[in-house]
This record gives C-alpha cells, sequence and structure tokens, in this order.
C-alpha cells in the first residue's frame, strides 16, 4: 500500500464533468490499495471572476481581504470534488487550508508554509478515506485565511507530501511530463522519463512553465518524488528525483528558453569599490528583478556593467540608469529588447568537460552571434538576438542528441 | 455610543453596486460613533447556483459537503463588502463563521448555535473597526463546516447581538417593517412602530414572511430587540420588543393569513384514549406537519377528528388517514384543499374581552362562513374557503381599526 498526493490544477478540474474525469482516476487509484490525498486548485475562470469583483470593489483591493475572496475558489471545488467522489461509490472528505490545518506565516496573497498538522488527515486515510484538500490556502497563527500566491495548489501538495511521507507526489497538469525542450520549438522534443531537482530547477526558472519554481524547491528540499503527467492523457509523466542519474550519461537534460528578456549596459563605469551597488540599487528599489548580470574591465580601469532584466520592466530600467549615469561618470546606456536568453542544464556538466565549447561552436556553426554568456554549475545561458532563437534552440537540441533516448 | 448589529440579505447584496450602497450606509452609522457589527449573506443567485452545480455532482448531495461548498457564498460577501468599505475610508474586517467563531452542533444544513466566541470582534470593535460577519454559517467542535439552514443569516445577526449585548439588531430586508396585513391584500394596511417578540412569532408563523421565525424565537430568548428595515428605503422600521405595549390601546396588531392549507376530517371515530395518537402518529412519520388540531365529541360516543396540513402534503395525508379508516373503526375521510387561515394577532387579547366575538360577527355580516376555529392566548384563527380570503382581511382590518394610528 502506497501513499500517494495528487494535485489537478484549474484546467483538470474546469468543468462538471472535469471534476467527474478526476473522480474517476482518484477512485481507480483508491480501488487499487493506495492511499490518496487530493489537491485541487479553484476552477478555471474562478479565480478570475473574483479578482473581478474585488476590482469593482476597491481599486488596490486589501490583501487580507483578497485572500478570504480568493480561498472561496479551492474551497467549491474540493466539495464538489468530494460530492462526485460519494456519488461514485468512493468515501471521501474535503478539507480547506484552515481544517488541515495549513499553518503559514501571515504575508498575505503570498504566505510561506510554516507546518502542516497531519493528525486529521491520517486518521480520516487510515479509514479508508480520500483526502479532498483546498490547494493554495492556509491560516496564519491568529486563523486569518492565507494565500500562497502563483503556484499556490502545487506548493500544498509537495508540503502535504512531504509531511505524510507520501511515496510521490503527482502534479496532474494539461502537459504530460518536461520535454528535452518545448515541442513548439523543436518538434523532435522528446519527454523525459526522470530529471533531476536541479536541472528541474533551472529548467523551470529558464521558463518551462511545468511546475512552479516553488514547489521545486520545496520538493528538493524535503525529499519528495514529484512526478509530472498529464490529466487527460495516460502516461508515466516525468519523475524529479534528488538522486543524480549516474547511469545515464547525458550530458544534459534539456534546453530552456525565456523570450521575455531584455539587456541593458552601462559603459565606461569608473572602477571603484560599490559600483555594482550603485547601479543595481535603484532598479531594485523600483522592484525590477534582475536576471543575469556580466561585468567586464576594459583597459581603461574603466568597466563595462551588463544585465537582463523582463522586457515589460526594460523603459522602466533604462531611464533609470540615464538618470545616475552622470552621477558615476559613467560614458553611456545602450540597451536592446529584443533579445532571448537560450539555455543548457544538466548535471552532467559537473563531470564532463567541453560542454560549453559544443553549445558555443554549435551557435557559431550557424552564424549566430553570442550577445552574453553566464554559467552556473549546471547551467549555461546565452543571450542571443531573437529572431535566432528556433535555430539556436533546434541547433542545440541536435548537437546534444537530445532526440535520442539514452541508454541505460 | 450604541453597539448595532445589521443584517443584510442576499437581494440586499446582490450585486456590486448594492454592496456599494451596504457599505455607505454602514459608513454613514459608523461615522456617527456607534460601532457597527455586519452580518451579509450570499449574493443572491449564488446559493442557486451552487446547489445545482452540487446536483450535477451527486444526486443526493453529502450534507457535509454541501456545508462546505455553500458557506463559500457568504465569504465571498464578507471580502467584497470589507474591500468597498475599505475603499470608502472605513475600516472593517471580515469573518467567517469559523473564525468568529460560532460554534455549532454537527447537524450540517440545519445545525444549532451552541456558543459563540467574541473575543475577536470586541478586540477588533475597540479597534474602531467595523465587523463583517459571514451568515448563516459556523463549525462544530472538530471544525467542520455547517451551515443554519433556512434564515440562517438572521440567526447569525440574533445570535451575535445577544454575544455582544448589542443595544438593537436591525434587520434590512425588502420591506419597511411590520404591516398590520399584507398591502397587497389590504391597500390600507398600516407599518407598525412596534410589536412584541410574541405577536410577531404568531405573525411570522402564520405566514408573515418578513423575518425568520427561529430568529424571532432566538431574540425573544436572549431580550434581543431586533427592528425591522427596509435596505432601499430611509425609514425605522418596526422595533421587535420584549416590553408589551401597555400604552398603547390596540386590541390586535395585525392580520395573518396562509393560503398553503388543506384540511381533513375523519369522522365518526370511536372515543378511545389513545385515538388522537393512533389518527396523527402515521401522519408525523411520514414527516408530514400538521397545523391547526380540532377535536369535537359527537352525541354517539364517536368524535370528529380535524386537523390543518401544508396544501402539498394533502393527497398523501389524505391516503394515509383512508389506510387507517377501517383500523380505527371510524366513518369516513373528507377534505378540503381550497381553504386558507386567516389569525388576528395582538397581546391587547389578553385583557380585553369581546375580541373573538368581534371577529365572528364582522365575518358574518359578509356572509363568510368560517369552517375551523382554533384560538391561542393571543391570536385567534380561523378556517374559511379560499374564495373569502380577501373579503375578511379586509372586513376583519376595518373592523379592528388597524389603519388608525394608535394613540399613545
Amino acid at each position: 500500500m502506497a501513499l500517494y498526493v495528487y494535485k489537478f490544477g484549474g484546467t483538470s478540474v474546469g468543468s462538471v464533468e472535469r471534476i467527474k474525469a478526476v473522480a474517476e482516476k482518484v477512485k481507480k487509484a483508491h480501488d487499487l490499495g493506495d492511499q490518496i490525498v487530493v489537491v485541487v486548485s479553484a476552477m478555471s475562470g474562478e479565480t478570475n471572476r473574483l479578482v473581478s469583483l474585488a476590482r469593482e470593489m476597491q481599486q488596490q483591493p486589501t490583501e487580507r481581504e483578497m485572500d478570504v475572496l480568493l480561498s472561496t475558489g479551492e474551497q467549491v471545488t474540493v466539495s464538489l470534488l468530494s460530492m462526485a467522489l460519494h456519488e461514485i461509490g468512493c468515501p471521501a472528505c474535503s478539507y480547506t487550508g484552515g481544517q488541515v490545518k495549513i499553518l503559514t506565516d501571515s504575508s498575505h496573497t503570498k504566505a510561506r508554509i510554516r507546518n502542516i498538522d497531519d493528525t486529521r488527515i491520517r486518521m480520516h486515510l487510515n479509514a479508508g478515506k480520500v483526502i479532498v484538500v483546498a490547494g493554495f490556502q492556509g491560516v496564519d497563527e491568529h486563523d486569518n485565511i492565507t494565500t500562497l500566491g502563483r503556484g499556490g495548489s502545487d506548493t500544498t501538495a509537495v508540503a502535504l507530501a512531504a509531511a505524510l511521507k507520501a511515496d510521490e507526489c503527482h502534479i496532474y497538469t494539461d502537459v504530460d511530463g518536461v520535454y528535452t525542450t518545448d515541442p513548439r520549438v523543436e518538434p523532435k522534443a522528446r519527454r523525459l522519463d526522470k530529471i533531476t531537482f536541479e536541472e528541474m530547477l533551472e529548467m523551470a526558472s529558464l521558463g518551462s512553465k511545468v511546475l512552479q519554481i516553488r514547489s521545486v524547491e520545496f520538493a528538493g528540499k524535503y525529499n519528495v518524488a514529484l512526478r509530472v503527467l498529464s490529466s487527460f492523457k495516460e502516461g508515466k509523466g516525468t519523475l524529479i528525483t534528488y538522486e543524480e542519474s549516474q547511469m545515464e550519461s547525458a550530458l544534459i537534460s534539456g534546453i530552456a528558453f525565456n523570450r521575455d528578456e531584455a539587456k541593458l549596459t552601462i559603459t565606461g563605469v569608473p572602477d571603484l569599490p560599490g559600483v555594482a551597488f550603485k547601479i543595481l540599487g535603484p532598479i531594485a528599489d523600483a522592484n525590477i528583478e534582475i536576471d543575469m548580470i556580466v561585468q567586464n574591465i576594459a583597459d581603461d580601469s574603466t568597466t563595462d556593467f551588463t544585465f537582463t532584466v523582463h522586457r515589460n520592466d526594460y523603459l522602466r530600467a533604462k531611464t533609470l540608469l540615464e538618470g545616475i549615469r552622470e552621477e558615476l561618470g559613467a560614458r553611456k546606456v545602450t540597451g536592446d529588447d529584443s533579445i532571448v536568453k537560450i539555455s543548457i542544464v544538466g548535471v552532467g556538466m559537473r563531470s564532463h568537460a567541453g560542454i560549453a565549447s559544443t553549445m558555443f561552436k554549435t551557435l557559431a556553426k550557424e552564424g549566430i552571434n553570442i550577445r552574453m554568456i553566464s554559467t552556473s554549475e549546471i547551467k549555461i545561458s546565452v543571450v542571443v538576438d531573437e529572431k535566432y532563437l528556433e535555430l539556436a534552440v533546434r541547433a542545440l537540441h541536435a548537437a546534444f542528441k537530445l532526440d535520442q533516448e539514452v541508454e541505460s
């Protein structure tokens, strides 16, 4: 007998029919003798409906009240799914975040889970029931309703799996697993059977939007085996595990990319201590998130400083930089908002040399100019002109033989 | 500084605009320096929407899950109203039934309130905030969400007013008070400034659907001053108090009627001990509610037994009676489902003789035949043919001078 936590997102429970389909899937697992905890999101569209009601009430809705409002979405789903399970003869019991209880801090709309009391869930599981838990929500120490922010239902599922020491946490979504790259860009992209948490983190943060990064971090931290599967299609999905797949000889696991980048450069900055802070401080103060940072020292004891931001923040960041250029004694500010970031990710990099040079050679052969480079232990990212995105991804996919199954 | 509990029903909070209007009304009272606790229902239409979703999931929705589902309706309203109050600069804080907390028994869909913990509400009231509480809902001792059944939001308001020792509990509705009778039947019907709990109970149970009977009972028991007012129209409404209005010389306060009655008679029943139980036992076992009961002893040591039921239960009750007629040794079963009940209600009856005879004389003068009579300390009910309803109500309204203001 195994214990599984299943998580179904808004699209998977988006209609009466889909909730019934989820009930069938859950019952099938329960009938096999496994213990099942289901975490669900609000029905798709419901959160948007509630948000627009809130905006009609208040220009900047109070966050505490927003949480009270939005948490009703998941509460509706848990009751409906429990009813659907009862209707097909599967014993079930719903829980709100407060009932579990999922204790969080008091940061409304983006709360962090502090503790989960699994006593009642265990009692009902041992009584043979399916437990249906509202994702995305919790309560703080004063019983105020909180929500966990974007991807909160994934986080709830992983946190429950950790608390219950579940065998696996299944994230059902509209894709059937993690791919070597986006199949819309490279049709030869292949579903991975396994990927490590570290690789998944790099893939997720780089724009492969299968899982929310927070839930992957959480899963890694508590060593929860995560599996990404399709709600609509049978299949084994992709298992995300702690163990590195040393047996596999794959050098890299996948290629991620991000279309939403823009880059800014300030050149000829006198190279004095504290210059990085002087440049990036005002950007951070304006709540603009910085992604890659590259600094080169030029010959004349000045430095060129380049960083990337989300494309939406490009103009704001540029104006800020121009405002501080003179004070810094820098030469000029340049920028480009038609660039993309492409990254190759793989734990195999740690033990294999020559991966970076294969990447650069491949891009050079296609005549693609590299504008920025940044590396970490298990990834290499390059910034290139937007127009080269598809060409670069396909060339790298082929160069690293990602379309071919790896021999164990 | 006074403490008021305001209750707004589904129609009063049925749209964004109406919730904003409620916020304005609440702010006005708060600005005068009074402490305000607001109890709200689900937006009109929302409960029906949720009920039909539930029915699509399960033919007979599990009651525990139904409560989880329906309680979201009020939760949405409390958050939206709090936002609307914030938007116009009025500090406010929402509470679900579980957060207050309103402790109930575990009878899902028709729970009874056991206790209210007002600690947190008092704290926030003293901090100058308006408290917005979800009506209709509570939690049992195991933190399961419960709902209070029909009229539950009124009950929540009254229970809170009792717990907080509020000066008055205002029930805002779509009528502007309690009338001497239904103005659609008698246009001369007059709004009463005051009515006693006992009178209100008789009026409510007799079909004047201004307030739910449970909340009136509750208010009477805990001596909460209730006031019925219109959400949409300015006015003082009707105050429902414990004190009898001895200063007023009104003999009766109003005329109630009920169109949904049907009467059943079993004649020639041998008059033996236990016969009433033998007749009414099977009716009660079939969950049919009995209203009036009249028993006459005929000369031949048999008895005629007549009672009234809701018109919807008429055929079922008749079939049951016919089934036991032979066993009882009774002569025959007759019935009539085109009758109505009309009652005059007033605490003045206690101290004034001749009220019954005035009633009977008035009806006789109009040629209206009385089919049944039943009396209690403060009301006299008669059953007459349906066709006489309007005529009887108007004649009685005039005979007891209900269209005239009472001199204090």
